[in-house]
């Protein structure tokens, strides 16, 4: 009677392993000793800019003349303009493509409903867990292919030989931290063209991009309209963790051969929604309004900045000390290669006993994952600091074990 | 490469038509003399205690001391414990069995993806769209099986004698406004444990029931921990609609034989949404907390008593007229059998356009909605007396069709 599929989910949680071992810790050093550059969780406090909008839009509607009831299941056109205007004013993307919704996890995980089964499904190694595990679950656990992606490949996952169906990419990637070029990304849209494949591109942390030569939306890249759907999400660029609101990105020019005749993935995707789909809380749209208002871009962009140079003073300091680090320069991650050798698992160990340091271990995100660790810049200047001070005897404590 | 099983949607979305046909109406007629008993939304405003509770904590999250990232996926503690003691206290339904979302709709369409395909499956007929359009998505078509709600079974679903998996219930009705009572879902529970199925039980409607042999919850009935899933809102029993706040209950006793071991519904439930689901937005979850305080309870619950005395009051002056009406007791929807044997759309034509109501016809349910409409008393006073008034000339109108 039950979905059978759920029996072959093989990975193991890694953030409750990771709870309980801090449990354990702070049995017996005090929280303030502990640096937490674990869970990848916003830091710093909501944009009062974001906070004002929502209080009003609930005030709004406890008067007869401004209440709101259901909502568009696509979000109103109110948020979906803003974006278009702020995010793809030059590509070619408008309001009517634009899908509000409560988190890239939900969407990216829902929009596989939209395809056949028996794909072939290629996700990078590692990687965010869910694409794995929702694609598991959707019984495509056999037709999944891992790219991996190493200090070989770049950390990025390369353009395979073989013919895949539906490819998920992220850029810049979360664990490893490193984005994606233009070359890079231009190898994968004429992949796709070629291969009449599609990409879910996950662009959850756009916002920290620097680098000149990294686009911040795949639609930068000429003909992605027709193979790739971008998400997007306001969780990391205006610390909405807690307030989740996200969006999807599927152009008119993405179509799909379905016998005789083409069908609309923006159409399709958007009759999904309709049936399983109420939409996002009124007040919490005009929350992401406002984190384009003036005052909220400034609130929000100075945010974006500050975890920007924690990575970069995590990164440096670390490599100051000998250690042999990536990402962290378009990304709030870093990706920490284990001195000696050691195991993701054992490195973290030490870190947190010795150190008193939070991090992730890299096999939690896949095979590629092992001998890596990820450290999360969404952190304060404070804890950097703490951190860096309490690694000082890590190479010392490294030739101990 | 698509998911073919969109092509068999077959049913015509009634609201965009509906949206159109009062479109044209508003061309030739003010907007103030048009009652609108269409979409089941509400119509009062919200809760002040509500809008207090959310905007209060979306300025906690701007101080760094209190400021909340990322949550529960199955909601915060806060919330389940209030609602655990405020609507199961006496039901042995404890706080980690109920899982916090943001609609009826998104789970109960969800949570389909626990099961096996080629289940049978039984929707009554007429019913909420979503319960048949999302198992035609799942490639569940040719397994459903329509129980019919009519007037020979009392407008609610009768058992059946063959064999069902996965039951949909929906108590008191959407469209039907009829609740069903002790007896008869206890016959429903004594089926399911007979047959080993599992029963969807959709209560959106339970704030609204005031008969005493109606029960608020399907755990009232003895068994139902072991068979039954139960989803609740506070959409329509605190005017959430564009809020977005529902909860879906799993009891611990709910376990299903799979293979040679018995697997925890709620487990596995927890394992899918950890996967796919976020967890809803903190400030929302405050607000539905405070339809739990003593001023969230009066207001929240003079809006249903509200509703309540308006749906009373629009059938007791249909049944006046002369016409034939059902529900509306324990439910702010009325079903009204169409004069003279109308068609639902040509009744529905008729109301628009000579009484400048707007209602929904029934066949939009289903075939067993045809020769009904669906009236909404989601609306206000002042909207019931003008849409009595205009009605009084159509026993008139009816003669002329």
């Amino acid at each position: 009677m039950l979905n059978k599929n759920f029996d072959l989910l093989k990975r193991e949680y890694i953030f409750p392993i990771i709870e309980k071992k801090l449990e354990d810790l702070l049995k017996s050093v005090p929280k303030s000793e502990v640096v937490n550059l674990g869970i990848g969780d916003v830091a710093l406090p909501l944009s009062p800019s974001v906070a004002k909008a929502i209080a009003s839009a609930c005030y709004e509607m406890t008067r007869p003349e401004t209440l709101r009831g259901y909502g568009p299941s696509a979000g109103y056109p109110f948020l979906r303009q803003e974006i278009a205007q702020n995010e793809y004013s030059k590509l070619q993307i408008q309001a009517n493509e634009i899908f509000i919704s409560d988190g890239i996890n939900t969407d990216i995980t829902a929009i596989q409903e939209l395809f056949a089964p028996g794909l072939k499904i290629a996700i990078p190694d590692p990687t965010y867990p869910a694409y794995l595990d929702s694609n598991i679950i959707a019984g495509r656990a056999h037709d999944i292919h891992l790219l991996p992606c190493t200090k070989e490949t770049g950390f990025v996952p390369a353009v395979p030989t073989e013919h895949f169906d539906l490819i998920f990419l992220v850029s810049p990637s979360n664990p490893t931290g490193v984005a994606m070029n233009r070359i890079q990304l231009k190898e994968w849209i004429d992949y796709a063209r070629r291969e009449k494949a599609i990409i879910f591109f996950d662009a959850a942390y756009a916002a920290f991009i620097n680098s000149a030569e990294v686009p911040h939306s795949i639609f930068e890249i000429p003909g992605a309209h027709e193979v790739a759907i971008e998400f997007r999400s306001f969780s990391k660029s205006a610390g909405f963790t807690g307030i989740r609101c996200s969006y999807t990105v599927i152009s008119k020019h993405l179509k799909v051969d379905s016998g005789d005749k083409k069908v609309s993935l923006k159409d399709l995707w958007n009759k999904r929604q309709n049936i399983k789909y109420n939409g996002l809380a009124y007040p919490i749209q005009r929350g992401a309004e406002a984190t384009y208002s003036e005052s909220g871009k400034q609130e929000t962009k100075s945010q974006v900045l500050y975890y920007l140079a924690q990575a970069k003073k995590l990164k440096a300091g670390l490599i100051a000390q000998g250690f042999e680090c990536y990402g962290g320069e378009d990304s709030p991650y870093i990706w920490w290669k284990t001195p000696n050798n050691l195991g993701s698992w054992e490195f973290f160990d030490l870190l947190l006993e010795k150190c008193h340091i939070v991090a992730v271990p890299g096999e939690g995100f896949g095979n590629c994952g092992k001998g890596y660790i990820r450290l999360s810049a969404f952190t304060t200047e404070e804890k950097v600091n703490q951190a860096l001070n309490n690694i000082q005897a890590l190479s010392h404590l490294c030739d101990l074990v």
